[in-house]
C-alpha cells in the first residue's frame, strides 16, 4: 500500500476498505469534481395510489427492500443511547444469513454494543460512522473486519450527496409517522425533537423504510421526513427508550475547575467584544458549555442586548433564553431534553435544521461561517492548535466527530478544556489523531490560562491589556508538564482501524490498532 | 416529421423543438428509465464564508450567473398577475443582446404580455409553461419561434427532477429573504403565502438567484426556499404588486346556474356517501368551487363530522373551515387571499406544500391519490370523459394546466361545468385538446344533470335510486345540442404551436396554429 503525507503531515494510505481515498489538501483546497449522486427515477405507478405503504414488520420491509450481501444500511442517532432499532435490524440480517453489510449510522452508541456479535460473525463488515464507547474499543483492538470511516455530520451529508457512500437501504426510526411515510420527531412517546440526521438518507438512499411506534392518519405534520422519499412504513411496538432518548441529566457543571473555565471563556468573549447585539453563538450540551451559555445570558442582560440566533443542541437553558427573548432564534440540530422537544414543537422561532442546512461543505454555503462564537471540546490539542476529538491519549477510538469539524468554520472557535485529565496533559507536541487543523481553532481556554492562536493577531491586539491570564500555548503546555510530567505517546500496531474524513471527504488522519 | 398515434388517439410528432419526445402510452404505462438530474457538486470554498451572497442588482446577478444565448431561465408564478420580475429579467437579457432563451415559468400571466417584445425580437425562443391570455393568443397565432411546452405543476417538477428540462438560471422572487438566500412567502409587503412552485428550481438549477423587496438579517424563518441552494441574492425595490398578488375578489358565485351546479355537486357527494368523517377534498378557487366548499361545510356540520384534510388553493372560506375545526389540516399549494397568507403564517395546521410533495408522478407516491373528492374545471369534455383545460373551442390556447392533470388521480374526480358557455356546448364528440384521459374522470355535473363515468359501476349502483338528475353523458350532450345546435369544430393550420405533456413527461396532445 502506498502512503502520502497530507497537508497536516499525516501519512494517508491510497485506499481504505479497498476504495481509493484522497488525502487532506488543506482547508478549502480540495475541489470536488462531477455531479451529485443521482437516485433512480421512481414512478407513482409502483406505489399504492391510496398512499398506504405499510408492511407488516421490519423483516418483511428489509426483504421487500431487497437486502443482500454487501449492502450499505443506514440509521440515524436521534434516539442516542435509547435506540432499539439498529440492534434489531442486524439481528434480522443475521437470521437471513446476510453477510458483509456496511452499517452507516449517523452515530453509534453504547446501547448498540450487541452489534459486536454481527461484526464478529461477518454479518457486518465495518461501520462507517462514529463509534462511541464499546464499538470504538472493539475497532481499536483490531477486531473489526474492515476499517471504520468517521465523518462529521456535515461530512456524512457530503458523502451521501456526492455519492461517496451509496446507501442501499435507509431505516428511519420515527417518533410519529403516517402510512405514506411522512414522519417527525416532535410528537409521540419516543419524541426526539427532529430527524435531520436522516435527511440525506431519505433523499439519496435507494430504498427508504420508516419505522414508527406512533402511526397516525395522513398527514403527519410537520413532515420533517417527506413521505415522497419513502418506500415502506413499518409499525413497531417501540422504537426507543424514552428516558434514554432525551437525557434529563444535562446540568451545568458543579466542578470548580470547569466553572472557572466557563467563566474565563465568557469573560474572554466579553472583553474581546464578541458579545454584541445581534451576535450568534453555538455551545454544546456538556456541563462546561451549559455554564458558558448561562454566563452569556448574564452578560447579555447586563448589556441589554440579544443574540440573533443560537445554534443548538438545545436544552432547557437555551430554551429559557429563547423564551426570555435573549435569543431570537434557535437553529437546532438535536434536542437534548424535553424542554428542547417541547420548544421545537411549539415555538416557530425554534427551527429544526439538518446537516444539509447547517454543515454540508459541498453546498452553496452553510451556516457555520455565520456563527460568531463557537464553543467546542477536544480530547487533545497540539502546540499548533491542531485538535483531536476521537481518540484518547492511550490511542483508543472512543468518540465520534459530530458537528465538531463543521463548526470549526465559525468566526471565533474556542476550546474550553482542562489542562489535564487524570493527570494526563491535554496540550501536546502532537495530537494522537488530527481531526481539525489548527488554523481554524482560535482560542484555547484552560483553568490556568488562555492561549490565542498566533494567526489571530486581531484578538491578540484586542486582549493585550486584558487582566485575563493570556498565555502562549507553549506556556500552557509547560505548566501542565511541570505538574504531570511529559505525557507518554500512545503505541500502535500497523493495522489501520479507522479513517478520519475532513468535511470535504478527504482523509485528514487514520487511526491504528492499539498495542496492548 | 414522423407522427405516431398515442394512447388517446392523438397524432404526436417525434420531435418538439428539435427534441425527441415520447407519446402518451396510457395511465401508468410509461416507465421512466435512468436517474434523476444530478446538479454539479458545489463547494463552500466558492461561497462567502460570512453567508452574504448579496449582489447589487439583477443585471449583475444574471451576469455572474453566466447568462448566455440558448439558456433556460426559470421563474415562479406565486405573484400571479402582480409579478414584476419576469418582464424585467427579459428586458435585461435583451439589453445584453442575449438570444434564444427558453423561459420556463411555473405559469405565465397577462401582466407578462410585454414579454411578447422579446419573443418577437429573438431574445426568447419559446415558453415552456402555461400561457394564460395574451401570450397564449400570441402562440396560437403561430408567432412564437419555438413551440410552447405545457406541463402540470407536478409535470414541471418531474421534468426538472428527471433532467428533461435543465434550468440554467432560476430567479426566485421572494417576499422575504436573508443575505444567505433563505426565503419565504409568508411575510413582507409582497407576501404570497409560499414559494413551493420554485422548489424544483432551487434544488436543480445550475445557478439560483433570489430577489426580494424585504431583506432581513439571517435567519429568514421559515425558510421555504433554503439558502444552501442559492448562489446570489438581490435586493430590489419591488417584486410584485400586492393587490394583484392576492386577489381580494375570490367570492362564492352569485350566478343561479352555477349555484345550482354547486348544490348538485354537494348533494351528489352526500348521497354517494363520499362525505364521511375523516374524508378529504380539494376544491379550487373559482366561484362554483367555493360554493361547493361552503355546501360541504354545511353537510359536515349537519352530520357532525370533520375532514381530515383539505387541499388548497386556500382562501377565507377554507381558512374559516380550518378555524372552525371542520377541517383538521389544509395542505396548501397556493394562497389565494390574505386570509390564506395569514393562516399559513400563523397556523401550524395550515401546511405549505410543493409540487414535489403533492403532485410529482416520478416520486415514491404523491398526495393526489389520497384525496377523496376532487373538484376540477374544464373547457370541454368529450363523450368518453376526456377533458380539455387549455384551449377554447375556437382553438385558442388560453389557459395553463396547473395542478389539474395531477389531481385526476384523486379517488372521485368531479367536473362541475355548465352545459354550454356563450351558447357553445361544452360536452362534445371530441375535445379540441386532450389534457386528461377520460378513465380518470368520474363525474360530470351540469345544471341539467349529472353523468357518471360508466367505469364507475360502484357509483352508478349507489346512485340508482337517487332523486338527483343522473343521466348519461350522451343525454347531456344531446340536451345541449338541442338548445345550441351542433358545435363547430375549430380549424387549424399545420404548425404545432404547443405540446401538452402528461404527468409522466409523455405527450398527450399537441396544439396547432389557429386558422384565422
Amino acid at each position: 500500500m502506498n502512503f502520502t503525507k497530507n497537508a497536516v503531515g499525516r501519512m494517508i494510505p491510497e485506499k481504505i476498505n479497498d476504495k481509493l481515498v484522497t488525502s487532506f489538501q488543506g482547508v478549502g483546497k480540495f475541489r470536488p469534481q462531477g455531479k451529485k449522486h443521482a437516485p433512480k427515477i421512481a414512478t407513482c405507478a409502483d406505489y399504492p395510489l391510496d398512499g398506504n405503504k405499510l408492511v407488516p414488520n421490519l423483516k418483511e420491509a428489509l426483504l421487500k427492500a431487497g437486502i443482500k450481501d454487501g449492502m450499505t444500511i443506514s440509521t440515524h442517532h436521534h434516539f442516542r443511547n435509547g435506540d432499539i432499532l439498529a440492534v434489531e435490524i442486524f439481528k434480522i440480517a443475521q437470521e437471513l444469513g446476510i453477510k458483509d453489510l456496511v452499517w452507516f449510522p449517523s452515530a453509534s452508541f453504547p446501547c448498540q454494543a450487541p452489534i459486536i456479535e454481527q461484526l464478529e460473525n461477518g454479518t457486518i463488515h465495518h461501520i462507517e460512522g462514529s463509534m462511541n464507547g464499546p464499538l470504538g474499543k472493539f475497532a481499536s483492538e483490531g477486531k473489526m473486519k474492515g476499517a471504520g470511516v468517521l465523518r462529521s455530520h456535515g461530512g456524512r451529508y457530503q458523502a451521501v450527496q456526492d455519492g461517496d457512500v451509496k446507501i442501499d437501504i435507509a431505516i428511519i426510526a420515527a417518533p410519529t409517522a403516517d402510512p405514506f411515510g411522512n414522519a417527525n420527531g416532535v410528537t409521540g412517546n419516543s419524541a426526539c425533537g427532529l430527524l435531520g440526521f436522516a435527511l440525506a438518507d431519505s433523499q439519496y438512499a435507494d430504498k427508504v423504510i420508516v419505522a414508527t411506534d406512533n402511526l397516525i392518519p395522513f398527514p403527519c405534520i410537520p413532515w420533517q421526513i417527506q413521505g415522497n422519499y419513502v418506500d415502506y412504513v413499518v409499525e413497531v411496538d417501540q422504537i426507543g427508550i424514552p428516558e434514554k432518548i432525551v437525557s434529563g441529566t444535562t446540568r451545568i457543571t458543579k466542578s470548580p475547575d470547569r466553572l472557572h473555565i466557563a467563566e474565563l471563556t465568557a469573560k474572554f468573549c466579553e472583553e474581546a467584544d464578541l458579545i454584541k447585539d445581534g451576535f450568534s453563538f453555538q455551545a454544546g450540551a456538556g456541563g462546561t458549555s451549559l455554564s458558558i451559555g448561562v454566563y452569556f445570558g448574564e452578560i447579555m442582560k447586563k448589556k441589554g442586548i440579544k443574540a440573533r440566533f443560537a445554534r443548538g443542541g438545545s436544552n432547557k437553558y437555551l430554551v429559557n433564553m429563547l423564551e426570555e427573548g435573549l435569543v431570537e432564534y434557535i437553529l437546532d440540530g438535536q434536542t437534548f431534553d424535553l424542554d428542547g422537544v417541547r420548544s421545537m414543537r411549539d415555538n416557530p422561532r425554534h427551527q429544526n435544521t439538518s446537516p444539509f442546512t447547517s454543515y454540508n461543505y459541498h453546498g452553496k454555503g452553510n451556516f457555520t461561517g455565520m456563527v460568531d462564537i463557537v464553543i467546542l471540546g477536544a480530547t487533545e490539542v497540539d502546540v499548533n492548535f491542531n485538535a483531536n476529538v476521537v481518540t484518547h491519549s492511550d490511542g483508543y477510538l472512543l468518540h465520534g466527530i459530530g458537528g465538531w469539524q463543521n463548526c470549526l468554520f465559525g468566526k471565533n472557535v474556542i476550546l474550553p478544556i482542562p489542562l489535564f485529565r487524570d493527570r494526563i496533559p491535554v496540550i501536546r507536541d502532537e495530537v494522537t489523531t488530527i481531526c481539525g487543523p489548527g488554523e481554524l481553532i482560535d482560542i484555547i481556554v484552560t483553568e490556568r490560562g488562555i492561549a490565542i492562536n498566533p494567526r489571530r493577531t486581531d484578538l491578540i491586539e484586542k486582549m493585550k491589556n486584558s487582566s485575563l491570564p493570556i498565555k502562549t500555548i507553549q506556556e500552557l503546555k509547560a505548566e501542565a508538564e511541570a505538574i504531570c510530567g511529559k505525557p507518554k505517546v500512545a503505541e500502535f500496531e500497523d493495522k489501520i482501524i479507522a479513517a478520519i474524513k475532513w468535511v470535504d471527504g478527504t482523509v485528514i488522519d487514520v487511526v491504528r490498532q492499539v498495542k496492548i
